[in-house]
């Protein structure tokens, strides 16, 4: 029998199709990338061809825009947002608009061109997330910024536009619908329990068990009760905090070590699928400290029927994820330094 | 500079990006349509291999499952929700689910496998819409259900997995978030003006012309003021309806020729894409009378980057609505029983 299962936080109904339940070798491969690393502005030795860095890791103190880094942010070459500017609102009748005010960056996670999360040795990735972290800090100095988003695109069907690893973040002078109705949901939760509903979810699932991935001191990976897709995937920091930016140095290589880790799993299970993840947070503004818990959401990229679902609001999940969870516990995930074809 | 819309009903803010505004030509076309029209089970005389029809037009008089039919409605042979069964919920913990039971059912429009809206000769459409009416009565019978969910993909690529022109419903035990989120706003504008709020925007559209794509007596399309993707289209009933149940017979004939038209448009315009549209119309059950605005919301299927704005609720577009309105105004849709390409 089909399952319809609701979000506790965010109040979507999904359908889970149990009885024609998709495994893994059902999944369409990502297809191998064609990019050329001949013509890859983010290489090490080819700094010029970025607009010039906003930050960077160098371990060795070289100049900026030199080689020497090991993570490095510019700006996005086709910013969606412009930096400068003034937010007002204005109303023309029903209308309301804003200028189109905000940062956009690229987050260079390695200077080399075939080094993905899943492969790249944990120090690698916890420098990247480091610099999330520093980012998400620096942006909030800036008042007219109400919310970053921070998510990453690997591979080309996910929108990956480079096969070079890249995580991209835009600072918003508004807080997106879906961040609200989440806090919201928190917040109703929290009215009415007294407690964090993401803290709640994180003990049902230890007890549980059947939807756990992987977990470590600090964080926990499972995929989630009412997964809107196949191999949808939490991670959540087992202390409760409400911003990314709380993220304490101490817990860096922890959330490196899990990251990797679930994007191994990946990896392994579904053969280098294209994947987003995307940084769940509080707002910049607001008073979410008890209420909401920042995570991570990821989620493979292999069907074509997502239009759909963004259109009606409306998801059917066919892989429950019960089953994912135990496909990606029993996947065993690829060694750090593993070379996984250019750019896949 | 770069615009920040929010929608007026939904709430939900875009990114349009106006200065690196796409053109038509900057999409994809339509991938050619393999599907070989000589397995195809919805063409006139393979009524065997489909489930036993729920309905059918049939100006000859002709046997159920038998050649000789307009329209034709059978149950999805691959349902997502099984028609059997009780609604009640159970809570586990955080965890709530219901049996997935419901209606999945396939409206047939054409008895010929080529023959799509935009292209078909408008008496077709008309009877294909009469249908879809006609099922959206019958199942408000079923007292276990709360909404309808009627929707077309058309193309491949937009997950029509049979090329032959189809239609599907789905009878729901609840109402899709989506569909809440669309009635809380229509209510809250409600309260606050004591209009209907499509109605307003539609006053404001005819007033300011640059997103209208075409009207006629009973109906006018347009690109919305909040487009979240290129070439988002709504089609409204000029006359107040909160639901599509309310269609009368006399608006039908208009409906099937604006519609046409919209697709016609699409078809011209973006060489015949894959597209999806959706009926958006007040639930079953509730007073949605005064307030709601039932109306068809359609968009084009180009971009692989809806998975990421899945999740994190965040769109970009990237063809401001007034460019896309300017684009369909200027196509030329094409003659009714044009053949373009088996199952395109």
């Amino acid at each position: 029998m089909p399952e319809l299962r609701k979000d506790p936080i965010f109040g979507r109904w999904v359908i889970i199709a149990t009885e024609r339940a998709q495994r893994p070798s059902d999944y369409a491969r990502g297809a191998p990338e064609a990019d050329a690393q001949e013509a890859c502005p983010f290489c090490e030795g080819r700094e010029a061809e970025t607009l010039p860095e906003i930050a960077a890791v160098r371990a060795n103190g070289s100049a900026p825009n030199t080689p020497g880094w090991q993570v490095r942010v510019v700006p996005h070459k086709y910013a969606v947002l412009r930096i400068e500017g003034a937010t007002d609102a204005t109303l023309s009748g029903m209308h309301l608009k804003m200028g189109g005010v905000g940062a956009h960056e690229v987050i260079i996670e390695s200077p080399r061109h075939d080094e993905h999360p899943a492969v790249m040795p944990p120090e690698q990735l916890a420098s990247a997330l480091w610099m999330y972290r520093e980012r998400y800090r620096d942006l909030n100095r800036d008042q007219r910024f109400k919310y970053l988003l921070l998510f990453r695109n690997h591979g080309r069907f996910a929108a990956a536009h480079v096969a070079h690893p890249i995580s991209q973040l835009i600072a918003l002078p508004i807080v997106p619908k879906r961040a609200s109705e989440e806090l919201e949901g928190a917040q109703r939760f929290f009215a009415r329990e007294g407690r964090c509903v993401f803290c709640d979810i994180i003990r049902q699932e230890q007890a549980e068990q059947t939807r756990l991935v992987c977990q470590n001191d600090d964080f926990i990976a499972f995929a989630p009760y009412a997964a809107w897709c196949p191999f949808e995937l939490w991670i959540l920091p087992k202390a409760h905090a409400a911003s990314f930016g709380q993220l304490g140095d101490e817990q860096i290589p922890s959330l490196a070590k899990i990251l990797r880790e679930a994007l191994g799993r990946y990896h392994a299970c579904l053969g280098n699928p294209p994947y987003h993840y995307v940084v769940h947070t509080a707002p910049y503004t607001g008073r979410a400290d008890h209420y909401y818990h920042w995570h991570i959401e990821a989620f493979p990229r292999f069907s074509l029927v997502a239009g759909f679902e963004s259109g009606s609001g409306f998801y059917i999940n066919t892989t429950p994820p019960e089953d994912a969870a135990r496909y990606l516990r029993e996947a065993v995930p690829p060694p750090a330094g593993t070379v996984h074809g250019r750019g896949a």
